[in-house]
Order: structure tokens, then sequence, then C-alpha cells
């Protein structure tokens, strides 16, 4: 057993704690933690993800805040679950590649396998199965979660991302579609973005489906070759899909041009350019009407595009995608579509259901890259400077200053007046307050802005309302 | 390779996928997904985890606007970080009991050894080390992450909970302190709680190290043997505690009456009852400060207690705790303190440091223990019920309202007016609007208030002021 130290003089810099166990040191001891085990330990986030300072947050809390609004004024209330969920909800629902290769799955200490959602469609989906009976319909739910995929982080693919889901279940028709498509509009709208900046495709897996099998007469297995082929196509030249889709067909099929229809059905630019045959099918008047009535409630850049596939297999009719235009960033931002069998799988009745999700890197790229993003001051309106020993002097105004919804930040820290204003600047905080026995007497304060090196003395009530007037409203952030 | 199925007729309603390959059907195939796996997917959440529906979201919506609201008013700034950090960081910070026994620690299939985050101070200490040099001080932090702790569920304690925390960095005196417990006060007071619902314990680290090691002479791992017994001291009785005690000792220790010398401390209920040899502590002079300034702003329930135990390691000084003092739920709700060590774990200099964590679970068995907790309306003012077909003709006017701020969802689901409003109940959406040809055509709609029966015909402006009237305001989603 180790000796006890002896006596020493008091002090309380005690600051030292060590690793191996509870341990409680006097002062005497020292800073004297392992060195080498210090210097391992990094300073960086996990691969792939993101630390979020107070500058970041505040862009992510803005885009929140929008979302959250234009979300809102459509009826849709926000719902949560849990970031874990059973390995099983993702082997029924998700793409294969996502569950084999993309998952963080593992196993607890009690033996479950476990998962990191990749995604929010299967806990929704659960959460609506579980009170499928006492819901009211049409039920609209939204969601900000933090979903995780293991891959190589690349430009606008981190493995986490915060993902907006908007899902509406119980509504069988296109006022579904329609409304859906609207938010995601609406969102785009809401951040300032112009019509031209993005274009809005539609397309329907029922179609597809019906192309593929009845018009083009392609088995299962290749119906869903020539789907992964087709989403690749804008990557690849056309002589290489040409070629790979012809190794996709049997020697009959050669005989009788489907590769030649193939292709003709890929240039379709509009419903009505569709072979006759399917002009019949009902998604035809579906995408028709959705499409009327989009444009005519100001919606001008939705198109029909039959070569939009979704990654997930679980759409059942509508997919849409919202393509970003800028030269720079061509390329799909986010969509969704309509599943109408997926609460189905947990055994109870099918809820007709449309949704989207809308990931938090791949919307901030977006307005970046047209400059919608605003510059966003701190959460705090300005900071204190304590002009002499006034700390506790001061506790009665700086309540005043709160209780009126300033958000007021005070440099305790004791240093000289040049190293707090220093400080103060280096914080991005726009205004400063000096208070000093003077101010604190007088009820009169120094309020300094920052940005323009004015200085002026205001009353409170006047200090209160200058600083209220540029105050960022809670409600955004 | 499967026979292509001959041409059928089209129907949109194919609604069928399933888990094995992206497979796609056409209708003729019907449902026919595979019962037994449907059967087997649950629709409870991961085991001591929460789903949160609407209306369970509102609540922890409201309490988290609070938490933001008072943090703010403070000057403190939102950050956030991965939920997922490299085990080391727990191994070299947490307790040996977290790391060992209850974190959800796993290898990715990179081969790293990663955890879910059982807290949020290595995060935040590790985010400060990062930008040590660039950042400026004070420097106020806060956030609400998800943590995740292997534990059996219990009342007040799941597997996963939300924490708000706030730490100060920079600022090596009790003003520091001081703010922090203020804090924590001024939350509880936003919440309404009334002093007499809880009281504020503060101690001091260093001052009990001192005690122990010093005073009562005691080697280090009786020490800490010690400060785990004093902090299990109110789950036992005093005779058990006493044995325990008695046994830690050596024949030595009996002999010079160390035990009687702990008992005696551990009576000490204020600063002027500890021995004489402690009082030329700085801790003491230090606390005595700090409950001075804090009696003398109005928080007039927080006392010194001694046998005040944090459980986490790095404590350096200062340690406070908030204890629920209603009768059925006495017990500790939350707490913090001085943590000056942990940023230079990084290897980077010391920071000063003082933080509190406050978990959502804890917090709203305290609200809803105190009748603390509003009855909170949905996120949206009303319900549009269509009469007759209109849906299309009704978007101009459903635009206009959500312009106007007002949060509207529709009934489009097609179905009988009954049916509509039978719905319109069943969600708990407060008001009803009618749109038919009649209402879009005179702009004039009737109004139902679900609660009172009452029925009002309205035009748009009046409409707008009435239901943005009772609107809660974003700011408090």
């Amino acid at each position: 057993m180790a000796k006890a130290p002896k006596a020493s003089p008091v002090s309380s810099t005690t600051c030292v704690r060590l690793r191996s166990e509870f341990v409680m040191l006097g002062t005497r001891q020292g800073v004297h933690y392992n060195k080498a085990q210090v210097m391992s330990l990094s300073t960086q986030p996990y691969k792939g993800a993101r630390d979020f300072y107070p500058e970041d947050k505040r862009v992510q809390k803005y885009m929140f805040s929008v979302l959250r609004k234009v979300v809102e004024s459509f009826g849709y209330q926000e719902y949560d679950a849990p970031i874990i969920e059973p390995l099983e909800l993702y082997l029924a629902k998700t793409s294969e590649e996502i569950v084999a290769e993309q998952t963080f799955s593992f196993t607890d200490r009690g033996g479950r396998s476990i998962t990191l959602r990749p995604e929010m469609t299967p806990s929704v989906s659960r959460m609506v199965a579980a009170r499928r009976q006492e819901l009211a319909y049409p039920l609209r739910l939204y969601s900000i979660p933090n979903l995780w995929r293991y891959e190589r982080p690349q430009h606008g693919r981190l493995r986490e991302h915060w993902q907006l889901n908007v899902d509406i279940f119980g509504v069988p028709s296109i006022a579904a579609d329609h409304e859906v498509i609207l938010i995601a509009d609406s969102i785009l709208q809401a951040f300032g973005a112009k019509r031209s900046f993005y274009e809005i495709r539609i397309s329907s897996r029922a179609l597809i489906n019906w192309l593929m099998l009845e018009y083009l007469r392609l088995d299962f297995t290749q119906a869903a070759a020539f789907m992964r082929l087709i989403d690749r196509m804008a990557k690849i030249s056309q002589k290489e899909f040409v070629t790979l889709a012809d190794a996709l067909l049997s020697p009959a099929q050669r005989e009788t041009d489907v590769l030649q229809r193939l292709m003709a059905l890929l240039k379709v630019k509009r419903l009505v350019e569709l072979p006759l045959a399917t002009q019949q099918h009902p998604a035809v008047a579906e995408l028709a009407k959705l499409l009327q009535i989009l444009r005519e409630n100001g919606v001008n850049n939705a198109v029909f595009d039959l070569t939009l596939m979704r990654g997930f297999d679980y759409y059942t009719n509508i997919v849409f995608e919202i393509f970003d235009k800028h030269p720079d960033n061509n390329r799909s931002m986010f969509g969704g579509g309509r599943y109408d069998g997926l609460v189905a799988e947990f055994g109870v009745n099918p809820v007709p259901t449309v949704g989207f999700g809308m990931g938090d890197v791949t919307l901030q790229n977006f307005l970046t890259g047209h400059s919608l993003l605003p510059t966003l001051a701190p959460e705090t309106d300005a900071i204190v400077i304590l002009v002499g020993d006034v700390y506790e002097a001061a506790q009665k105004t700086l309540a005043v200053l709160r209780n009126e919804g300033l958000r007021i930040a005070v440099d305790s820290s004791g240093r000289k007046l040049d190293a707090q204003i220093k400080a103060a600047v280096k914080s991005g905080i726009l205004y400063v307050i000096f208070l000093g026995e003077h101010e604190l007497a007088t009820q009169r304060f120094k309020l300094k802005d920052l940005r323009l090196g004015e200085e002026k003395e205001l009353g409170l009530e006047r200090l209160v309302s200058k600083l209220a007037a540029r105050h960022r409203p809670a409600s955004e952030l």
C-alpha cells in the first residue's frame, strides 16, 4: 500500500487526474500525466464525420430552422427514433449494397445485431405500424435525424449526415405526391433559390416496371440489371452503355429489336412521346396530372424523366429527384417517392405513403454554390467588458439585460482592458458593453460597435432596443 | 433464365417489393412477400431507447427551446460533434466503470475501435484542444447531444438520453463556477420551478482531496475507496457505512481515531463547522464567496455539502449537483464542476474549464413531478377539410394561408365529410377550416374550434389573425 503523503501547503489549483484509477492528488504531485498517452489522443473527429464549431453549427441551425418552418407550414409534425435499430430492419428494406457494405453494424453486449441507421424510412414505417390503428390519417411526419453509412468520404458524401425526412401516410392519390414535391420546391424557394437553379425530375416506378416487363418483355433479372445500368447512364459513354445493355439480352431479344426500343424510350422527354401502347398505363395520366398541378401553381421546373431511377427497392409508383443545375455541381441533390408497401412489412394492413429525404451536406453545397447562405452573426448579442473588479456588483445589471431577452456574455477573466477588447474582437461578437463602477451607478452604458468602431452612451432602455433590433430571433435558431 | 411474363392489363397499384433482390413486379404477382419474415420484424424501438411520436417530440422541443433560450442569454454558443468517437478518448477520461461495462464500443469495417459517446465532455475538450490558439476566451459552448450507455434500463436511466452540456473555458476564478451554477438555477427558474423544489449542493474536489490525504492522512487507494463509499452513503444504513469504512483502515489508523474524525466531517453542514486546520484551504474561501454571490442574487437554495462526490475522475475543484426535493423523487438530477486538466490531455497547454450536463429524462421527470409541463398543442394550426373535389382549386388559397405564417394541413384523402371530421378530431389539431367551391369563390371560410364546437365564418384576414394568435411561436419549437 502506497505511503500517505505528508501534509503540505494547501492550494486550490489541484488540477490533476490520472487515467488508470480513481485517483486524487495533492498539489505537490503537479501535472504529471503520461505524455506518451496524451500525444496519442487525436484532436480530429472520426473519419468522414464532422465537428461543428459554433460558426458551423450556426449554418446548420439556420438551415434546419428554414426546413422546420416550411414543413410545419404544410402541417407536418416532428418525430424521432433511436439512432440504433436492429439489423433486421434494414435486411428487409434497404438496398442490398447499403446493408452488405455500408452499414455500421455491430453486436451489442447482449448479443443483439444492431445498426446505426443509414436511413430513416424503415424507422418511421416501424413507428407507424406500431400505432397503425391509433394514428389519424392523413398522417404528416417529419424528422431531421443523424444517419450513418460506412463509405469512402467524398465531395457531398460523408459517413454521417443529417437528413430531413418528410412523409405523408394514408393518401393513395397523387394529392400526396403533389404535396411532397411542392414541399421540396417550397424549401428551396424559402432559401431564396430561383427555379432556374434546379430541376424537379419525375417518373413512375410502376410505369418503368411495366415498360421493362410488359413492353420490352424483359425478365426480372434483366429488368433489374437494366435499371441499374440506366441509373449509371450519365456516368458512362453512350457506346459503353449500348455495349453493356446489349450484353444483357438473349439472342431472341436481340432479334426483336429490344435494345433499339429501349434506346428510343430513353430519348423520350415528354409523356406524349411515349409509345402508344404505354399511354393507357394509369401512371401516365397521374404523371400528366401531377405535372399540370405543379405548373399551374408556379412550379415551372418540373419535368418528366424516364431515366430517373431511385436507389431504394421500396418505391412503388411516382418517384422524383431534385437536380442542381449549377454548372460546377450538376448532380442529383435529393429525392423521394411513393412506397405503399413498407408499413405492411410489420404485419399490419398497408398504408399508402409518399416521402423524401434531403441531406444537410448536399443542401449546404447547393446553397453555397448559388450564394444563398446569409452571413450569420453569433447567437450572442454583446459581450460585457468589466472595468475594474465589478463582477459581483454587475450581477443585477446583467440579470436585467438577460431578462429583457438579450444574449449577453461577460468577460470574467479578470484580464486587463486591452486583452479583453482583443478577445472580444476575436470572438466575432458584434457589440461590446463596458461596465464599471460609474456605469453601474448611473445605469448609462458605453456600447461599442466592433465592426464600425463607433461608441455610444445609452440608457438601459435604448441599449436593449438597439441590441434587440439586430438580434436574430430565437425562432431562427 | 426465368421466362418473361406475358403482357397483362396495366395497373398503377403495383406495390410489391422483395427482400432478396432488386426486383420489380407486374400487378399480376400481387402482394406475396414472405409472411414469416414480415412477422419477425418488431415494431418496438431498441431496448432502453425511445421512439418520439409527435406528442413526445413536442415535449422535448419545448424543453430544448427553454434550455437554448437560457444558455444563449448567458452568451453560450451551440456546437456539435459526431456521435462516434475513438474508444481511446474514453479510456483516458471517463470513469472506469463506464468504459469497461457501459459503453457501446465496437470495431468498424476499417478495424478502428469506436464508441457511441457516453458523455460529451471528452468531445468538447478534444474540439477546444484542436483550436486552442484560434479560439477566443472566455469561450462559452453548449450542445444537446444524444448519449449512449449500455446499462439496465430503470426509472430515469435509459440506454440513450439527450443531455444539455454547458461549458465555459478560460476563466480560472470562481466567476466561472458561479456563472455555471447560476445557469443551472436559471434553467429551472425558466421552467417555472420554485427554489423550494430543488437544492443546489456544492463542494470542492480539491478540498475533499486535501481532507482525505492531508487531514485524515489516508493513502490514495483508501481515499478513492472512501469517496466511493461516501457516494453510496445515502443508499446504505449508517451501521453498514461504519462497518465498511472501518474495514478500509489500518490498525494504526484505527488507533488515531481516523473513523471518528471522518464521521465528524460528514456531519458538517456549514463551512464554519469545518475543523480549524481546514479553514485556510483556499477552496473554503472560494466556496464561501460562491455561496455568498449566489445568495445575494436570489439563489437562496445553495448549500455546502461535503458528502457530494461526482462520478467522473476529471474534476479538480468546485463540484455541484442539483437535487430534486420532491418527496417521491428525492434524488440528484444533474451536476457538474471544474475540470482544469482535460483539454491539456491532448498535448496542449491546460485551459481552466467549468461545465455541467443535464439529461432530458431526468429533467422531464422533474417537470412532470412538480406539474411544470404545459399542455402543448400540435405544431399544426388547422386542418383544411375539402368539401367536394377541390384539391386542385384550393392550392392558391392554401398557399396564401401558409405564406401568412399559418401551419395548415389538408385532408387530401378524398373521403366523405364525416370521415374527414372524425380524423381531424382524432389528430388533436384544434381547428378545422372547411373549403369548398363556395368558400373558394367568396374567400369567406368556415372555421370550427374542435374543443368548443363553435363554428364561425371569417374573411381571410380575420382567419389568419385568429389562428396566428393561438399559434405557438416557432421560437418555442
